[in-house]
């Protein structure tokens, strides 16, 4: 290969960037001399080839088919280019079905229907040619005020690691690469602003970013994975070939590929000014360990006559992005039949976007008036109650791109609240008002909400976020918040309907958790309170139901409902003083701790019992008896909690370390034995390695995770035991209804 | 020596603690069985012997040389007590001048001065029999909601450094030992609450964090350490041997005493849970390398018969505590006289009070308000307005201990803002109205504040912090904010006075930067505001001969004046990422940033030059012309600032390399130069080793941090140099004027 071809094979193609190629909506995708120029010898990736625009599927796939056919025939080499697309909520490309927001994912406690749903994905994704998806963010939430908290799934890396490892092995089941992104540390940005410096040492890195990305590469089979913008104490992670190169590959034995997140490779040259040209970060950045330059040749275009060092770089970095194509079958692959008709968004997908929906959402507080009675009149007011854009995160196709195609219809079905309601409640009258906007100071609109708030026997009203990008939008990439009241004046809307007197069902719909005191304690509270984490295009009939009582709630928070900005960052996963103390005067504790939900019934949790011979080599089994104490079936998330005090350095107060999602009809019971793998119970030590350290144990079960409802104590015994990987998920050994 | 003398020789011994020794006010030492026992054996230290209650210090001298007396006579081994006192802002101690706190040293630039003082501190304690004093704080400010900002110098580590190493030249020069605290990171606590963990790598530890120590041990040759309450990185500081023995002894060669923060050797067990008992915590504590318990014999107490182990560690610590003795010259000592008569705040004591005050106000906003031409009325309004507490730190003697004392007087002269404006214009007629509270919601004193100041021709409004600790004020020890707004209802106030259209002159006497974007930037802005860090008990003088123009305000911010505690972490010393940018919606910017303040003159800065042979190893001489440009004579604070781009790891777009005060008469210039070591140009690289790459080297001089005025750019030259010390600071060269 020529170093050309070389560089060719390690580029990506953003096509549809500019205004050269394609006309929106026609699919032509009239081929540019830019294009022309940049696959002659061949390239690497095809960069969001369905993603960019709205553009017709069946016409794009036909003009992908024939592209892949010319890279066989008429350059040198003949290698097909491998094509990626973003689908963190479902492929995001027009006509393709949008899924809840990953904190949806971490709130249902549900990696089995987080892997259906990847599967759903990446079927969709693999029928269209495309090969691997850039998803999912396994960043373990540390900080609210971050707008891409909207991807991520958690504030638990174990909850992140196997709701991930889930994700990973449903799209990849279907011949689709996932890719661990970011990789590492990016949400541990100084006050929550995006690209901010990560203060963070080793064993944070080890204990709290690492474990989801260990997890689903081992545990997952991840592929492939993407850089972190971000750089820690210091280094940029473009650069660090301790993490991209020693521990991603060396230690780990990863043999896929590292892709470069978008323009990371040049931002180490324009951004952190860690190279003093695009050459000089072309080679920093291979030298660490990432092999494909995302989403377009730019550094790389830099690099002229490779000496030693950077030839061999090239050909290491070829030579995956080629095993890659081989892996996936490309290289054989003839391109003869493009799809003919495809529905992206078929009765499956909506079926599964409608369960995790349901699964998903979290009741906050509930006075008795949910699930609500046939009321006669209901009235629907808020921003967030019409348009469907309220369900969806930053990275569906209807935020992120169709936001600037207002004049193409969405292409989906995603009925918003004021429809689904209005379905559900068939006999009711429906009113609504918008109220207010998500943003900005305008109140105008609260006369005519209160005025049919005060029509109605109920209001639902619903609150909460815009997902955008950079600037557009309340939350999402870019859209970092430096408080954390609800965005505009929503609270103030809110307030007003409470006052009128009529029971208020307050449905929040937001990437980010918010300080929702006032509406959860305050004595002007609503009614009810529903929390949801863009629930996607199912996600207002999932709420309709719930409302009516025809699911049960069952969602918990992934995320601790913060305080305010001023406490953050806040994480439940702290050791003891990282929490409220005596030695500070400014409160920590969240308005609802990490776990919390409520249902429709209640449940009890009993006799949590351990196996007598708990170790640090073998772990511990935990048994617990789950017993639904109310008069409706329910759905309960069964959450274990351990605490190791006394090793060496701190731990966390609280760890989650195993649960499981147990359905049970009322009055019944059900015994839930979990076997916990030493590795769950491992923490970084002085020397900054992962060790289980006998000593005390603590588990609990209860309803979150300061919750110690039924608490068993035990000696962890054994030799300091480094286990091999922290990879290793609990596994939950049976569910016995009785 | 037996166990119980050598663990009697590394503990402290706390009098007046509790109810058994001492009679407030009667300095009647009647000694109790619990102190005949705990100095049976002899005593290492006795803890805050004139500065735990009101005493009178001759009273109290009188007790102690007897007490001394009696431990060379009567205990086995005849060793005298190390007595020890905080003396952060003057000797705390009752009748003991106070001077300003911290963050006005830094308001200063001026370290010589600051030597001047803690000379002046050094010889009252040293005149009463003190040996220690826990001071100074070089915790180097990271999060303005901290409480304990307002024991800190600055959130720059060279100023932290260089003004600390006075204060330790200053106090050890009475032959008193400084004792450099919080040893290390304390500030850098999560969310700026107290106690909370520390993320910080291993770059952000040397760079920042440790920079401040090496400083003042190498350049200042402070002779005790104190351990920091935190743990970083999951690693409580007080287990931590590589900090407290490795770097501090192996590194640096330190072979004074390493003295445990108050209690933080129980904390092991109790509150980070590294220790499994107290037996345990003395191990650990002991292993890292601390050697005396303070403030009394807690977890030493159960350490049982030493193993070799243990007796080893108590071997050596026993060792270091006598050394200490006797280069103290306390084992010859023969404690005869007590002195019979001490003035503690004598006139020198005022002069060097009033000279830094001066010196550190900074002028923050003036549309011409200032200075006051002779006024007919003026109202002082405020909370601050009145009391001598507003004046003063948290660790004076007023508001440490002597809040508990109501009954008793102040012992000093500490003029408030009411009275030294009333002296200061002796001609004017002088309104008072305290307005409010500085805490609280209770806004009935409005009224009269409004009434008084449409009487007046000028309004003086005194508000920000009350000190205190644990709850009791605003700032000052765990007394964390989660709210960067001025407390209470304070800004109320001065939104009222403004309203009432008589020109309004704010004053901020604060512990922390708050946002003022309101009263700087707002519409309804007061006239001029000035800023002061607890000024001590000549602040009232020198703000109002401030204010009359009969001084010029030059002081410069030594921490940024943040935008919101959702802004927060934030400090000017950021990578290129750390600040606003593209790619977040949030705004980072302060709203004055460091190094600013006005004067009643203006400074032009010119000429930057370098000479020619800038290189890593010899570093760079910069010289800078500066000139009064105005109309009156002042003094103006030159201040050099670095960028180094393009190293491996990223470095702070802006930092600190050096200042110089410099006093000019209307219309005069001088030359500055400074001699700019190599070190200070050092940053961590990759290994974490700190080195000064060669590559580009950008200085200039300005207003502030952020005013490139004058520039000048060159390549550093030469191999990649790691310096030995990063302590060596930078010379002025030379002040020339012309």
């Amino acid at each position: 290969m020529t170093t050309a071809e070389k560089i060719a094979q390690i580029s990506g193609y953003w096509v549809d960037r500019g205004d050269e190629i394609v006309a929106p909506m026609q699919g032509e995708m009239a081929d540019s001399e830019a294009y022309t120029v940049a696959t002659e010898h061949g390239i690497g990736h095809l960069t969001r080839v369905y993603g960019t625009r709205p553009v017709d599927p069946v016409r794009r796939a036909e003009w992908l088919w024939a592209e892949q056919r010319r890279l066989k025939q008429e350059t040198r080499l003949g290698i097909p280019a491998l094509v990626h697309e973003e689908c963190l909520t479902g492929l995001a490309a027009w006509k393709a079905a949008t899924y809840p927001a990953p904190p949806s994912w971490g709130a249902s406690f549900d990696d089995a229907l987080v892997e259906r749903m990847a599967g759903a994905i990446g079927r969709t994704m693999r029928d269209l040619g495309i090969h691997q998806g850039l998803a999912p963010v396994l960043d373990v939430v540390r900080d609210a005020r971050w707008g891409r908290v909207e991807e991520c799934i958690s504030e638990d890396p174990y909850l992140v690691g196997t709701v991930g490892s889930a994700y990973v092995r449903g799209l990849q089941s279907a011949g689709v690469v996932a890719t661990l992104k970011h990789f590492v540390g990016y949400s541990g940005s100084q006050a929550g602003r995006n690209h901010a410096p990560v203060h963070a040492g080793p064993r944070e890195l080890n204990d709290v970013f690492l474990v989801p990305f260990e997890m689903a590469l081992l545990d997952g089979g991840a592929r492939s994975v993407m850089n972190s913008y971000a750089e820690i104490d210091g280094v940029a992670t473009a650069s660090n070939r301790a993490l991209l190169t020693d521990l991603l590959r060396g230690t780990w034995g990863f043999t896929g590929t590292v892709v470069a997140d978008y323009f990371s490779m040049a931002f180490l040259h324009t951004m952190h000014q860690v190279a003093a040209s695009k050459a000089e970060a072309a080679r920093i950045a291979l030298r660490a360990g990432i092999d494909i330059e995302l989403p377009a040749a730019d550094v790389l275009l830099d690099v002229e006559e490779p000496d030693a060092e950077l030839a061999e770089l090239l050909d290491i970095a070829v030579a995956r992005a080629l095993a890659q194509k081989e892996e996936l079958g490309l290289l054989d692959e003839q391109f003869e039949a493009a799809p003919t008709e495809l529905d992206l968004d078929d009765s499956e997908a909506h079926e599964i976007a409608l369960a995790l929906a349901t699964e998903s959402v979290v009741l906050l507080r509930n006075d008795g008036a949910l699930p609500l009675p046939a009321p006669a009149t209901i009235a629907v007011v808020g921003p967030n109650a019409s348009g469907h854009e309220a369900l969806m995160g930053c990275y569906s196709f209807a935020n992120h791109v169709m936001a600037h195609h207002p004049e193409v219809p969405l292409g989906i079905e995603a009925p918003d609240l004021v429809t689904s309601i209005t379905g559900q409640f068939a006999g009711a009258h429906v009113l609504h008002a918008r109220g207010c906007e998500v943003e900005g100071d305008d109140l105008s609109g609260l006369d005519e909400a209160a005025a049919v708030a005060t029509e109605a026997d109920v209001v639902i009203v619903a609150v909460g976020d815009r997902a955008g990008l950079f600037g557009r939008g309340t939350v999402g990439e870019g859209n970092d918040a430096e408080s954390l009241d609800l965005p505009g004046r929503q609270r103030a809307l809110v307030e007003r309907l409470v006052a009128t007197g009529t029971p208020v069902v307050m449905v929040v719909l937001s990437g980010r958790p918010y300080d929702l005191s006032w509406a959860l304690d305050g004595p002007d509270a609503p009614a009810a309170v529903l929390q949801s984490f863009f629930p996607g295009e199912e996600g207002a009939t999932a709420i309709a139901q719930i409302i009516a009582g025809e699911r049960s709630p069952s969602g918990r928070l992934p995320l601790s409902l913060p305080r305010s900005a001023g406490a953050q960052p806040y994480g439940y996963l702290h050791p003891p003083l990282g929490g409220s103390t005596d030695i500070t005067s400014a409160d920590s504790t969240p308005v609802r701790p990490f776990g919390f939900g409520l249902g429709y019934t209640t449940f009890a949790h009993e006799d949590l019992t351990l196996d007598s011979d708990a170790s640090t080599v073998d772990g511990v089994r935990a048994t617990v008896r789950v017993r639904n104490t109310g008069d409706r079936a329910g759905t309960d998330v069964v959450q274990l909690y351990a605490h190791l005090p006394y090793r060496s350095t701190t731990r966390p107060v609280a760890q989650l370390v195993g649960y499981a999602r147990v359905d049970l009809a009322a009055g019944h019971e059900a015994t839930v034995a979990f076997d916990v793998p030493a590795a769950r119970f491992a923490g970084s030590d002085v020397r900054a390695v992962r060790a289980v350290e006998p000593g005390p144990l603590e588990l609990w079960v209860g309803a979150h995770c300061s919750d110690k409802e039924t608490v068993a104590t035990t000696v962890l015994g054994g030799p300091v035991h480094e286990p091999t990987t922290s990879a290793r998920r609990v596994t939950v050994a049976e569910v016995r209804a009785s």
